[in-house]
């Protein structure tokens, strides 16, 4: 027996008896925000029910608006009768949202600037065959080897595909085809497929960042460099949860590695089918792949088992990995398409931080520099021409909205920027597109923080100080502070006593793995000659903030870069570069990565970055 | 709707509406005969009807007393009440009848013969790793790939299935586990899956044969060399046709080549699973596997089109295999496991005669010698340890029972010897078993042959003289040899006019191949040290018959050596032996062939080939 769900506007789904409404929106494809995955315990899988009877577990911490408004926690609720719900929009995932991709605008440009020669991750040969005859009656096999010898190609291996297609495509292309393959170790190649010159005459290749949150494909013209289209999407398997620790855990605990896998593998198929409808592609024409992505985003891909990252020693299975196939990866582009994974150094720190290093060029240049890549974690190396330094910061999604009561993702209805007089304490909210604000994301979280100290209503520590504010008042989880009341919705966005906690602990995650990363090297902050940010968030930052939330070294800002999503620009140069490939995989074996949780001192630095903008004001000149 | 079927004395089959008899008995894995694949033509595939009413679209060549007695061709006859029938013995396609294996009694002694050492295709090693800590804390695969390293072995490869199982194969082997390994050219090594010593202990791997008619598959203890258990079967390609050209005709214009495939590869699996039962064997325990087979059975088993081997100029995809894994065969062992083929050198000679001459080691003496496989083809090598010459036989199968009316395998039942006393011109027949005689086989019509040559039944050029006996008559196909007349099933046994045509061309083909290689290369029949007999058919051969009939040179019989199933050695030694495998690529190499039908004087060796036992009778001495 099902009963039926009516989406108001939309369309209708059949719930199993005791399911619960996210479960069943999850399953017809309806995902909704659910950090915790659906567990009761984050609060965000709200719905509000229009009409009919349900059974709720339990409400969470929903305040008394909401729920007399007719929301409910949609993981907590079964419904008893047919019911109509709406789903609000800080509910919804949004899919195809704002997007920051690439500072990079033109990366073809980008790659000659390295002076490499334009050399792709799988090449062509266009071959033209004797046609046997009774004199020249060799296999089918050897006269590709033949040929491939007489064209000084040491062929080291053929693939079984090849050989089970090899009889009716050199036949049906009438002995003129073309071979395509890979290198390896500079010498060998490998025959992936061959084909008929005239059905696969483009050749394209695909360059793939995978986030924790966002999934980003170039579709690129291997021949040329030129990046003719970019999909993003957010990766699906935010349903499973936000950070890569909650994935872990579904992954492992919860069997669903395959889940996993399967979502992410889905989005990037989605992006491909839109490439291939929007310029005709078929899918011999795109035969390669780079994948760039933190080291768990990368084995939950390759479906490898990410328990260990977890748990200490924090082991990755593979670092360096080997060029596997597309079929392997069930990527939808020609099966024998090798799929290059950039290599990672840790389990926190993943190939996207290595193509970062690529990409910023801090590796060519001697001068100190940082590197910092802040996005769902942020993750920070230190070094030059001659050394890196790389350590991870267990930072946490908060600046993505996890973990803050009405933190959301930088996409329309978030406010941005905010603004208090001193003078009158009136707040002036930055909203994204202008909306009716529905939560707060990461920049407008360093905003208030800010604002709030620079006007007194928090002390150093991050407590409210109630008796600056008439906006502090006690609410279910101790202080907070309102941002906005909505009047319509009777709800108010605020920020949570907590929520500011989360931040600072945040923050001081983030300065005190760059400060022990100098420390260790025995290096002065002044001594850093560029400061490199990369990643989704890192580009809506606003430095002078930053640096007064004591989250970034206080340096003049000119020393200060920001790159973007140098994730995808790494595997973007490592689909069109064997040189930079073997370079990604020297910055790799050359990163030494410092696990900053046994290093001496970690917790002394961490404890003097809880304050604002840290304890040693000495060390916040600007801020004085 | 369906009817049913009853088999006497067996089980009730169900036949779909219009579907013939012999298409509900395949598909309900009942095999009887039916070299044309069921197309009405080759009139074996005789039933009994019982009782019940049918429609038959034909009777064929059906003699009145078969018709009068029930009998029906199976594949022209429809069901139109229920069934009962009854399959006659020469009918039934036995499964595990009287297959000829080896004349190698003891495998692993002749290894040893060959000096090499013992060096399997797959080896292991057993790994102790240091569990990992925060102060070593590189990824699972480095920490493998350090232990190799340590034990000098130069990995070049890591398969993606290995990987997939890495951390928990570690994790549960507590970190000790078994490496299985390959290594290709000489030098660096492939790592095919790592195993938990305890769980896969012992160390097996199959050496197959695959034949046209049986699969024969070793069951080797490679630690060893000894051979633990030997399975075999028919080749149940059969029902698809006898031959290979009936087999390649459906692969490509009946579009069944993954039938064929399934078919030969499921035969195999039967073996394995039979092996895995009766030795308690889990599949990690096999690890390997050799096959040794003419082209277009190695073709086919590897799923790769074989129309080319059909058609001038007669060209195969593969001689020189790569070594693919078990998962690619569909073998059902260790899906890691390698596979190797043992090279062909042209469409009609194939790795089983690479597998021969490494087998007889022609090629390590300086002597001339001749190699024949006789088996469901004819394949002829001449040579020394200096040069290898090769040529196919047209023969076709008809010493088989293919193309001969009364034809059939050497199974029970069959007449196997032939005499006829010279002056009463009685018979004296032998059957296989002692059983009532269904038919004649190989053997036995070499022995009629000759015994009714040297008796004056037939002339030199076969033809009947009807002068010389009573058991001459008028048949439906022209003039008949009675052999037998069996009272009890109204059913003569005869040996026609074209059957003794059809005999005659496939000896005289074999004799024009061996006279055509010694032209070549100048030399005479005398020259010949030693003649080497290999195929199942070659081990029941009466060698003075065979010369009376002109189909082996006419040398004193102490050159001739009985070989049996040299294939199966030759895949038996490749499994065993890294310098035996690269000995059959040196022979394979070496082997020169020989297009006779392109070489001139063919036809005119072939024609003069054509008497009893040659038109030259200078050839054979013996025979005056």
């Amino acid at each position: 027996m099902t009963i039926e769900i009516q989406i108001a506007g939309d369309r209708t789904l059949h719930v199993y008896e005791n399911e619960n409404i996210y479960s069943a929106l999850k399953r017809n494809g309806v995902y909704i925000t659910a950090p915790c995955g659906g567990k009761g315990s984050c609060g965000k899988c709200k719905v509000r029910v229009l009409d009919g009877q349900f059974d709720a577990k339990g409400y969470g911490r929903l305040q008394k608006e909401e729920k007399d408004s007719g929301i409910v926690l949609a993981c907590q609720t079964t419904p008893l009768t047919p019911l109509t719900i709406e789903i609000p929009k800080e509910s919804r995932l949004v899919l195809g949202g704002r997007i920051a991709i690439a500072a990079f605008k033109d990366p073809a440009a980008y790659l000659t600037s390295y002076g490499v020669t334009l050399n792709p991750l799988v090449k062509r040969l266009a071959l033209q065959l004797p046609p046997p005859s009774i004199h020249d009656n060799i296999s089918d096999l050897e006269r590709l080897k033949r040929a491939t010898n007489e064209a000084s190609m040491k062929l080291s291996g053929v693939s079984y595909e090849l050989v089970s297609t090899l009889h009716d495509v050199l036949r049906e292309g009438n002995w003129h085809v073309s071979l395509s393959y890979t290198i390896y170790d500079d010498t060998s190649a490998e025959a992936l497929s061959l084909l008929l010159t005239d059905k696969c005459k483009r050749r394209f290749g695909l360059a793939i960042d995978i986030g924790t949150t966002t999934v980003v494909v170039y579709l690129v013209d291997i021949t040329t460099g030129e990046v003719l289209d970019i999909g993003s999407t957010y990766n699906s398997q935010t349903r499973y949860g936000d950070d890569v620790i909650t994935r872990i855990v579904h992954a492992t605990e919860g069997g669903g590695l395959d889940d996993l896998r399967d979502a992410v593998v889905g989005d990037i198929n989605t992006i491909i089918s839109s490439f291939m409808d929007k310029h005709a592609l078929s899918s011999c024409e795109i035969d390669g792949a780079a994948i760039s992505a933190n080291t768990t985003m990368t084995q939950i891909f390759w479906g490898l088992n990410p328990a260990s990252i977890r748990e200490d020693p924090y082991i990755p299975t593979v670092n360096v990995y080997p060029t596997w196939k597309a079929q392997t990866a069930k990527l939808s582009i020609n099966p024998q398409s090798p799929v290059y994974t950039t290599p990672s150094v840790a389990s926190y720190v993943g190939g996207d931080i290595v193509s970062g290093i690529l990409a910023s060029k801090l590796y060519k240049n001697p001068e100190l520099s940082l590197f910092m890549d802040i996005g769902t974690n942020a993750e920070v190396a230190i070094g030059s021409n001659e050394w890196i330094m790389t350590a991870a910061c267990s930072a946490g999604p908060c600046f993505e909205g996890s973990g803050i009561k009405h933190g959301m993702r930088a996409t329309p209805g978030a406010i941005e920027s905010v603004k208090i007089d001193p003078n009158s304490m009136e707040l002036t909210l930055g909203v994204i597109d202008g909306a009716t604000p529905v939560g707060i994301c990461g920049s407008g979280m360093i905003d208030a923080i800010v604002e709030m100290y620079n006007t007194g209503i928090i002390n150093q520590k991050g407590s409210f100080v109630p008796s600056r504010s008439t906006r502090i008042r006690e609410g279910q989880e101790g202080m907070e502070f309102v941002l906005h009341t909505d009047n319509v919705l009777h709800r108010d966005i605020v920020l949570t006593q907590v929520d500011i906690e989360n931040l600072i602990r945040a923050k001081a995650a983030i300065y005190a793995g760059i400060s022990l990363l100098l420390n260790e090297v025995g290096m002065p902050l002044e001594a850093l000659d560029k400061v490199y940010i990369a990643g989704g968030f890192g580009n809506s930052l606003n430095i002078p903030k930053a640096i007064m939330l004591g989250m970034l070294p206080d340096l003049a800002q000119d020393r200060y870069v920001f790159l973007g999503n140098t994730s995808i620009i790494g595997s973007y140069l490592a689909l069109m570069s064997d040189d930079l490939r073997k370079e990604l995989e020297d910055i790799a074996s050359k990163m030494t990565y410092v696990e900053l949780s046994v290093v001496g001192g970690y917790m002394d630095e961490y404890i003097s970055a809880m304050f604002i903008p840290h304890t040693d004001m000495s060390r916040f000149p600007s801020c004085h």
